[in-house]
C-alpha cells in the first residue's frame, strides 16, 4: 500500500496539517526529518568550529524552507576548545590502554604526552580530603558512583566530579586529572564535557569510560603503584566564531510579546549530537509548526537554536543581552534528549493558576503528570528568564537513558525512538496551543 | 551476616569442593576469579604481542596455583598484525569523522593516510557484481544486514563481508576497503577481526561501527559524491612469538587417552577479551576442577589455552601437529562468550548413543535442550579432531549478545553475567563427570 514515497507522503501530511484541514494532532515527520538531516548533513558541530558555522547556515535554509519568518544568525565569539590527540595508557602495574577523552578547557599535554603516578580517589570528597601538595607531580584519578535516574538528578552531584574535580586536583599539585565519566553506560565511549578552573592554572584533564574506570578501581585495589601515560593535545582558543539562529512564526497579534522556544544547535564533537540537542531543535520546531494547524495562534512563536551551549551557555547569554529590552511572554527549552515527556512543572504566578490547570489537563491524555520540585527552565533561556522574570514550563523528559549517551560518540541518530520523539512534539504542541493563544497577562512566580 | 570477606569465603568454598566434602555442584568462584584476573592483570593480549606472552606466563602461574599438573608453554611463531594509528574522515559531501578500526592483515596506509572517492555497496554481492577495474583509485564501502541470532548464525554469511570483502575490492582495483562491522550493536565501537588476501596484494582494510555505517548509507542515499580520508598504519609482521599453554588434572587411569578442553588465551586488542575468550578459559578450567569433587575421574583432563586463535587459529594448528601421535578421547571447546548454555550436540558414533543419552539427561536440569544441525566442535580443536576423528560435544551458548561485543573495545569484564558464567561451569562439569569417567571406547561419527 505504500505507493507514495515516505518523504512525499509526509510532506503532504505536513502541508495538510499546516493548511488546517487535518485534525489538530495529525503527526508529521518534521521532527524526525530535522533531526535526521541535521545529524547527517552537518554531523558533529563543536562550539566555535567550522561545523557549527555550517550548522547555522543549514539551520537558516531549513527554517526558511519550513515556512519560518526571517530566519537569521546573531553572531558572537567564544572561548572554545579545539580537540587534539587523545590517548591514555596504564604503564604499571598491568600495561593496557584506557579509552579517554579530553574535557573542554583541559590544558594541553606535550605532543608526546606526560607520565606520572596515578593516585586513585573513590570520590570527589576523598580528593578534597587529600593534603595540599600531596599530588605534586602525580595524576589524580577521581571515581564516583553515578547511576541512571528518570529525572537525571544524578548529574548534579556526580557531574561535579567533572566540573570541579580537575581544578581541585590542580590545587593540590596534580600534573593532570582523569575522572570516571559523568555517565551511566558500560561502553568504552568516554563522556566529554566542560570543566572549570576559576583562577587555578589549568592542567590536562580527561575522562575515561565506565568500564575503564572500573578497571582502574580493580587495579588500584590490588595495591601496586599505578602509572599513567596521558596525551591530550587539545587547546583552549579565544575569539572563535559562534552564533544563535532565530526565526519566528508570526502570531495574529504582533503587538503581544512572543513565546520563546529554545534548544541548542551546537554539540560535543565525538557524536553527532542527536539527543544533545538536535532532538530539542527538532521538537520545538515541529511543535511550533504543528501549533499553526487549525489557525494561526494569537502570539508569535520564536525559536532560538542557540550556539555554544555546551562549552558555557554562550548562546543563551548572548540572547539575554541582545534581546534584553524586548518583552517576552514565556520561555521553554528542550534539551534533555528525545525520550518521552513524563512530567510537567510551570513557574506561573498565582494569577495564572487557571492557565496552569488547563495545561495540566491538556497533557494528561499523553500520560504526563504534574511533578513537584523547583522549575528548572533550561540553560539557554536562563538569562532572559532571569532578566524579565519570565514564566517557564518544564516538560520533563525520561532521562533514564540520557546519561548513557550524553557527550559520547554514541550520541547518534539511531538512539532516538521515533515514537517517543513524536510524543514530545505532541506534548509541546498541546502546550503551545494554550499559551500562544492566551492574551495575557503571563506572569512568572520567580 | 557477611562476616567472612567474599574472596576468603569463596576460597574456603573452593577448597572444600576440591577436598570432596562439598556436594557435587557446589559453586565456587574459580571461573569468575580466572576471568577477572586475566582481563585485569593482563588485559588485551593480541596474538604475537608482549601482552600475549605475559598472558602465557600468567596462565602457567595461575594453573599451577589452581592445582593443575605440569602447566607448560608450547611455543610457536606466527604471522601477526601490529596495530597502528587509525582514523577515518568523510571529507565530502558532509565532513565528519567515522569510528574505524583496522582489520587484521590490512595493508598499511602512509602515516598521512590516503584519500579517495568512497563507493557504497549495500551488500557483498553488489561488490561482486561491480565490473573489473571499476574501483580503480577508489575506496569501497561494503554494507550488510547482520542481525543478532541466538545461535550466532549470522556470523557465517555476514562475517564473509569482513573475510573476503576487502580482497574482492582489491581485485577490482580499490585502493582501500571499509566495511560495516560484522556485529549487531549500535555503539561507536567498530569490530576488528582478520581478513584474508589469498594471492591478492593487500590494501588498507578497516571496519566502521554500525552507527557510522548507517550514517554512510544515509549520506550515500543523498546521491552526492562521497570522499574518505583513511589512515590505518598497522602492519603485518612475520615470526612473532606465540604459544599454547597446557596443563592436566591426571585421571585415575593414566593409560586412558585424555579429555581435551580448549579455549584461547589471545584476544583482539581493543577490549580485554573477557567474552572472547577469557570466559572460555575460565569455564573449562573451573569445570575441570569441579569435576574432581567427589573423587578423581577415570581419565586425565587436559586444558589447552590456545595462542593466536584470532588471527588464524595458529594455536590449534600447532597443537594438532605437536600432539598428532598422542591418542585423545574426546575434545570440547568454549569460545562463544559467557552467556548460558541452551543447547547441545555431540558427534558420537552409534556405539556411544547410550553415552549421548546420559549427557542429554544430565543437562536437562539446567534447561539445556538437544539441538539439530551439524556439530561444530571449535576452531582450536579442529586440527586434532580431524586428524584423530575425535568425538566432540557442542555446549551451545546463547549468542544473542555475543556479536554486540565481539572484537570490540566493549569486550570487557562488566559484560559478563556471573550467573550465566556459573551455569556454563555447571553444564561443563556435568558433561565431564560423565565423559571423564567413561572407560571407553569413545568414537566420533565423523
Amino acid at each position: 500500500m505504500r505507493i507514495v514515497p515516505m518523504a512525499l507522503a509526509a510532506s503532504v501530511l505536513l502541508a495538510s496539517a499546516m493548511l488546517s484541514a487535518a485534525p489538530p494532532s495529525a503527526p508529521d515527520d518534521t521532527a524526525w526529518r530535522t533531526l535526521e538531516d541535521l545529524t547527517t548533513e552537518v554531523g558533529p558541530r563543536l562550539a566555535g568550529s567550522d561545523r557549527e558555522a555550517a550548522a547555522r547556515d543549514w539551520a537558516v535554509v531549513r527554517l526558511k524552507a519550513l515556512g519560518f519568518s526571517n530566519p537569521r544568525i546573531e553572531p558572537f565569539t567564544i572561548r572554545g576548545y579545539v580537540r587534539g590527540a587523545e590517548a591514555a595508557r596504564l604503564t604499571a602495574p598491568f600495561p593496557q590502554n584506557l579509552a579517554v577523552t579530553a574535557l573542554g578547557y583541559s590544558a594541553p599535554t606535550p605532543a608526546g604526552g606526560i607520565e606520572g603516578e596515578l593516585v586513585y580517589f573513590p570520590t570527589l570528597d576523598a580528593l578534597r580530603a587529600a593534603p595540599d601538595g600531596s599530588l605534586k607531580g602525580k595524576i589524580a584519578f577521581i571515581d564516583h558512583a553515578m547511576k541512571a535516574n528518570q529525572d537525571g538528578s544524578g548529574y548534579g552531584p556526580f557531574g561535579n566530579v567533572r566540573r570541579v574535580g580537575p581544578r581541585i586536583a590542580a590545587q593540590k599539585g596534580a600534573i593532570a586529572a582523569v575522572i570516571r565519566s559523568a555517565g551511566t553506560d558500560m561502553h568504552r565511549n568516554p563522556h566529554t564535557g566542560g570543566t572549570g578552573w576559576g583562577d587555578v592554572t589549568p592542567i590536562p584533564a580527561g575522562a575515561v569510560s565506565l568500564p575503564d574506570a572500573e578497571q582502574v578501581a580493580r587495579i588500584a585495589a590490588k595495591g601496586k603503584p599505578m602509572r599513567l601515560a596521558l596525551t591530550l593535545t587539545g587547546q583552549t582558543k579565544d575569539n572563535l566564531p559562534s552564533g544563535n539562529v532565530l526565526a519566528e512564526l508570526p502570531g495574529r497579534d504582533p503587538k503581544l510579546p512572543p513565546i520563546l522556544l529554545a534548544c541548542h544547535l551546537d554539540s560535543w564533537d565525538p557524536g553527532t549530537g542527536a539527543i544533545d540537542d538536535a532532538a530539542g531543535c527538532a521538537i520545538i520546531t515541529a511543535a511550533a509548526l504543528r501549533a499553526q494547524a487549525g489557525g494561526k495562534p494569537l502570539r508569535t512563536i520564536r525559536v532560538l537554536w542557540a550556539g555554544s551551549e555546551e562549552i558555557g551557555v554562550f548562546g543563551g547569554a548572548d540572547y539575554g543581552k541582545v534581546h534584553a529590552a524586548e518583552p517576552h511572554a514565556l520561555a521553554m527549552e528542550s534539551d534533555f534528549g528525545a525520550d518521552r515527556v513524563y512530567g510537567l512543572r510551570t513557574s506561573f504566578a498565582e494569577v495564572n493558576k487557571p492557565l496552569h490547570a488547563r495545561i495540566v489537563a491538556a497533557l494528561a491524555p499523553l500520560g504526563i503528570v504534574e511533578q513537584g520540585g523547583e522549575v528548572e527552565g533550561g540553560a539557554d533561556i536562563g538569562a532572559i528568564r532571569k532578566a524579565q522574570k519570565l514564566p517557564v514550563i518544564d516538560l520533563m523528559q525520561d532521562g533514564t537513558r540520557y546519561f548513557d549517551l550524553h557527550h559520547t560518540p554514541d550520541d547518534t541518530l539511531d538512539k532516538v525512538d521515533p515514537a517517543q520523539l513524536e510524543q514530545n512534539v505532541a506534548a509541546w504542541t498541546a502546550v503551545l496551543r494554550i499559551v500562544a493563544n492566551e492574551a495575557g497577562p503571563l506572569n512568572g512566580a520567580n
